[in-house]
């Protein structure tokens, strides 16, 4: 005995989203009874949805349904400065705060050799002529501090050395608010290093 | 600036489902991009079929997408013994053992006056005359021990004092395995209340 197929195919189906083991999965798969229908008809569209409309945009790379993206269409964004970032989700991140008044370019990953992700599979070969075409001046590495992510800032920094663009990376040290007491030795030493004079 | 709103929707529908916040909602749909053709559809298909295929059975409550549902139809089981559940997921429970080889009856809650859940919520009233249709002899209460389920079991029991029908309910104590020291005093007085004279 087992549960009607219906939710046994939910149950699977949620199991398949990350994070999400047996007993989560029939939780999930027999709440979804207890939602309306107007719910259950978005939710099944916009899982298909997800298969069709959603696009890389092919500027940037950012999750879209319009080509080019919003952001890469809006004229009013100063095209000449790109702030590169590992996944589509940062960009929602930085559009949060809103102060940032560039375009973005999605990279996809960040090198790994370990996890068989080189320099090619990453969205990378587009921007030699992304740099002489859009005129861009700086290019902002919002990367995370890791070893894929120092690895990968190194390797877009060597890609870029003949030509003029200034690259950046976004300063790496404690959070605002945090007690220095709790932070990792590594954040610690970042710190320091990228210590700037008060002026 | 926001997600497409393909995501933005899927976000919002992870969010109504039970323990998922807002950051768990939008890791998922993300991560729904990753899923193949195969599996979105299933997922589609299961989330219209949830409201379409799912009833509850006429006989005994249990989710099923056939009337009456399979465990009402197997006419090998023993319909004299009646096992009374709180929710349709403790039969699926009772089964995965495999040796209760009577009915259920599915409550659908327990009585719970503060939460508003008085004995007329719950799937009761045909009680009475299922325990005469079937000859039902002995009801088993397999509920949970908290104040909602002694409440419901007494009120199974006072409901019934005029049947003959013999009420028993599923031993509650020490579970297997557990070390003493750590069972809760609760737990602790019912396992001593409970005590069986060893033979």
């Amino acid at each position: 005995m087992k549960y009607p197929s219906t939710i046994n195919n939910l149950i699977e189906c949620f199991k398949k989203l990350p994070g999400i083991g047996e007993k989560t999965a029939e939780r999930l798969a027999l709440s979804v009874l207890d939602l309306n229908e107007e719910t259950i008809n978005l939710f099944a569209k916009s899982l298909k949805d997800s298969q069709t409309k959603i696009t890389k945009c092919k500027h940037c790379g950012n999750l879209t349904e319009t080509q080019p993206c919003p952001i890469c269409q809006d004229k009013s964004r100063d095209s000449h400065l790109l702030c590169i970032v590992e996944e589509s989700q940062n960009i929602i991140l930085f559009e949060k705060i809103g102060t940032f008044k560039g375009l973005y370019h999605v990279l996809g990953g960040l090198i790994s050799p370990l996890d068989g992700i080189n320099p090619e599979d990453l969205n990378l070969s587009t921007l030699p002529q992304k740099i002489k075409d859009e005129e861009i001046k700086e290019i902002i590495l919002a990367i995370k501090p890791s070893v894929e992510g120092e690895t990968t800032a190194l390797y877009i920094k060597k890609m870029l050395e003949n030509t003029d663009v200034v690259v950046t990376k976004i300063a790496y040290g404690i959070p605002m608010g945090a007690d220095i007491d709790y932070i990792d030795p590594m954040t610690l030493s970042i710190a320091m290093e990228g210590r700037m004079k008060i002026s």
